[in-house]
């Protein structure tokens, strides 16, 4: 019967939200603006356990005056916030992760004085211009952008999801799950502290499934789940020639260059159309029909991205965008030998590096592929140290390499076919009338992939803010019509029933 | 009859110099030592020109002293000195060419005050240590050594120059060459003027041949004779992928890579052994075998070198190092993209740039190799831009390349079978009753190539001072016994009577 009640309840409040807003979320947003203008002015440097400690005070009066039952979990590092609402044992389990930690900011790089100050804007012929607070209160643009570090990333969600649950009360609805909380205050320094955070205090983390609220939605604007991200590793490889510089003259011609040995070395890794030609490089990936639909149902502009970051042709490791996300990558994000441009000497070099990042897939351990690598050059003739080479060392090998690996962050990724990523992206649909963007693999890593594959159930990224939002830059922002995106989404989330 | 005398008078002093030095030398070497004193403490960083007016007053007077018509040459940079004595139409003429010019000098990193003031020091256990100059008086130490700007490079030759002149005055030796000398005061900023001078002064700097005393013996000490040069030219090659830096994550696998398109360039220029693949690159080179002989007699120790640079196998340009040196080179000097070591970032750079350098010899015009390499990278099917691509260009083309050179410095190189060549070998060799290290080409490049081009007349480097003598480093240093050596090489120069 409650269940009933529940579902014409949501119909109800569906029916009013989606083409022009209720005055009700209206006035949802300009209460979370208020707050979210509170939160703002604590500053929150992931470097300074001052600014969290003073956070988590803020969070918890918030927390608690809606209801929850609140903690503050001890780590290795600074702590964390969890927040959970009386548990119910006959309803399935929502974890909601986001972080409050922001970047450090440098306010003579913004434009306002102080990025801890929420600043309301509008844009004028492309121009962001003050606008004052108070006009909010007659109709709410939602054009305009609030300024203010972490607006987006991710102190503007974790006031959306408060603001949600005073109109879930305010509406009656009886929820129709369990909700926790974990809110992160180390993500800006890649959330170290997360994983062992799980062993310790797995009871009261687990959930039936993680949804996460960090990130932009898809740059079609539309809304957007993502199953999974792709991991990251690091390997430096260093070539050698004469022991120290040596002039050009002298001894070009006869001194080995490091510089050739590694072109030759890197021009092996790869063929000409960007694929790697290591062997087992990239086993373990298939993509079935059924992927390929869902990735080639993204509305991605192939052409646009090849316009805008003006380049004629991708690399071929996949024959589209999503496509090439799905496979590990192999990038040469640094070279380096001698000096470049003005600083140039006529010498032989004494080595050159190339720096690597190797994204990872889930079907990619990044210690087997780094393995790969090692043993497709140890092939090559190569005698590999880790360190730099002993006097014998170079005496007794032709060609010697120095290796060095960085550590490895897993990729993480829910199943396609997830019951619970049905319910979210049917949730969103219904919600918002307009196709979901499901995106399998976001190319990029975030530092909550162990964490993730720790809590060993299913997660989603379910992001809120405008693709625009300089994040981790100067003039972060908001657009206030993700303000009432965000409550939307949660409406949804939190008062539409599960059902396998 | 004057040239019998002449002869004699030769056959006497060389008697009584070799072995154990004369009195007679001692004496000019510790004269020589004062006025080198005397000569360094005038600065003479190339880059003063009011150093350089201060120089030329100071060798006008040494010059006029010892019996030289002198002139000041006005040139488009700095001004030359031009000295010569009272010609005879009928001895051939020969002209010296030096340099009174230095390079700067930071005092902070020298092991004495004053890099101007000349230090005399001794070496105690592998230590420099000072020493009084009134320890001079009573003996030489020919292993004690000056210390000072420019006591090497070339003021100390200059000194030796003028104090033979006095020694061949003394010993009432009619001259058997005619004697002009031209000295530099540009050649540490690369002597541009020189070239137009042979233009504007053509009858006054003519002569049968060149002797350039510059640059050091080689390291076995022995005597030595320079034949030639390598040129240079310079090329530096920049690639491309995405207009600006991307984030790895995003585009790794997508956004093309410009340093692997860069490394795939460079891996096809060379084999694996250091060759240039690039068809006629070594065109036009042949080496008989007596140049072969020659080559070989050089007293080089190939393995002592990769001992000391550390490096098992040499290129195989050459099959040992004095051959190696008969070829032009292609040196990698410089590689970069993107950063390495700990800026490393996780980006697709946008740039990847490799900076070579070209050494020529006389084969190997500087235009028609850099054309070479161009083909070779326009048949890979590049396109070639001499400045950053447009949009257009880079949404038309796969693969772009930028190329931008260097001016050419052209290779000189005297035949080996010239007389003059053969008589300063024979003068030498009498002298000092030692082999004379024939040294057909030098690895590097000096900037009086063109001049030397330019004059038309057999060239031949005759090197005075010790090896390790840190020629534009602090501390540079002259080996007393290098005084020595030069005023014995001097006199025998200019007292023994050439035949064809």
């Amino acid at each position: 019967m409650k269940r009933l009640l529940a579902i014409i309840l949501v119909f109800i409040s569906v029916c009013t939200m989606y083409g022009q807003d209720s005055i009700k979320i209206k006035t949802q947003v300009r209460k979370t603006i208020d707050e979210l203008q509170e939160f703002v002015a604590i500053p929150n440097d992931a470097l300074n356990s001052d600014d969290i400690d003073t956070n988590i005070l803020w969070l918890r009066n918030k927390f608690n005056a809606r209801g929850f039952n609140t903690s503050i979990l001890e780590t290795e590092g600074l702590p964390l916030f969890f927040a959970a609402l009386p548990m119910d044992d006959n309803k399935p389990t929502i974890l909601f992760y986001m972080h409050f930690d922001g970047q450090s900011v440098d306010p003579s790089k913004w434009n306002q004085k102080d990025p801890y100050v929420l600043s309301l804007k509008s844009n004028k012929d492309g121009k962001w211009e003050e606008e004052s607070f108070g006009d909010l209160n007659d109709d709410i643009n939602y054009d305009w952008r609030l300024f203010g570090r972490s607006t987006s990333d991710d102190k503007g969600p974790i006031v959306m999801l408060l603001n949600t649950i005073d109109l879930l009360k305010e509406d009656n609805i009886n929820l129709p799950f369990n909700i926790k909380v974990i809110l992160d205050s180390e993500e800006e320094k890649s959330s170290k502290p997360l994983p062992k955070a799980v062993q310790e205090y797995r009871e009261l983390l687990m959930a039936d499934f993680l949804i996460i609220n960090d990130g932009p939605v898809h740059p079609s604007g539309l809304p957007t789940v993502v199953y999974g991200c792709r991991g990251i590793t690091t390997m430096s490889l260093t070539t050698f020639g004469p022991v120290k510089p040596q002039h050009s003259g002298h001894y070009g011609n006869y001194a080995p260059n490091p510089g050739f040995i590694l072109s030759q070395l890197l021009a092996s890794l790869k063929d000409s159309e960007g694929r790697v030609i290591i062997p087992g490089y990239y086993d373990g990936i298939s993509l079935d029909q059924t992927t390929q639909n869902i990735l080639k149902s993204v509305p991605d502009d192939d052409s646009a991205i090849k316009q805008r970051l003006q380049f004629k042709s991708a690399d071929k490791v996949g024959s589209y965008y999503q496509e090439s996300l799905q496979y590990p990558s192999l990038n040469l994000r640094g070279l380096g030998s001698g000096w470049v441009g003005d600083e140039a000497r006529t010498i032989v070099p004494a080595t050159a590096t190339a720096e690597l990042d190797l994204r990872l897939v889930p079907e990619s351990d990044g210690e087997r592929l780094k393995n790969l690598v090692k043993e497709y050059i140890k092939n090559q003739g190569f005698y590999i140290t880790d360190s730099e080479p002993t006097e014998q060392q170079r005496m007794n090998n032709e060609k010697i390499i120095m290796i060095t690996e960085g550590s490895v962050t897993d990729a993480f990724r829910t199943d396609l076919n997830n019951p619970y990523g049905d319910f979210i992206v049917k949730t969103l649909k219904d919600q918002f009338q307009q196709d979901v963007v499901q995106i399998r693999t976001m190319g990029g890593t975030v530092p909550i992939s162990p964490f993730v594959n720790e809590l060993k159930i299913p997660a989603f990224l379910v992001p809120l803010v405008n693709p625009d939002n300089n994040q981790h830059s100067p003039n972060e922002n908001l657009k206030i019509g993700q303000i009432a995106y965000g409550i939307k989404t949660f409406y949804a989330l939190l008062s539409t029933p599960f059902s396998d």
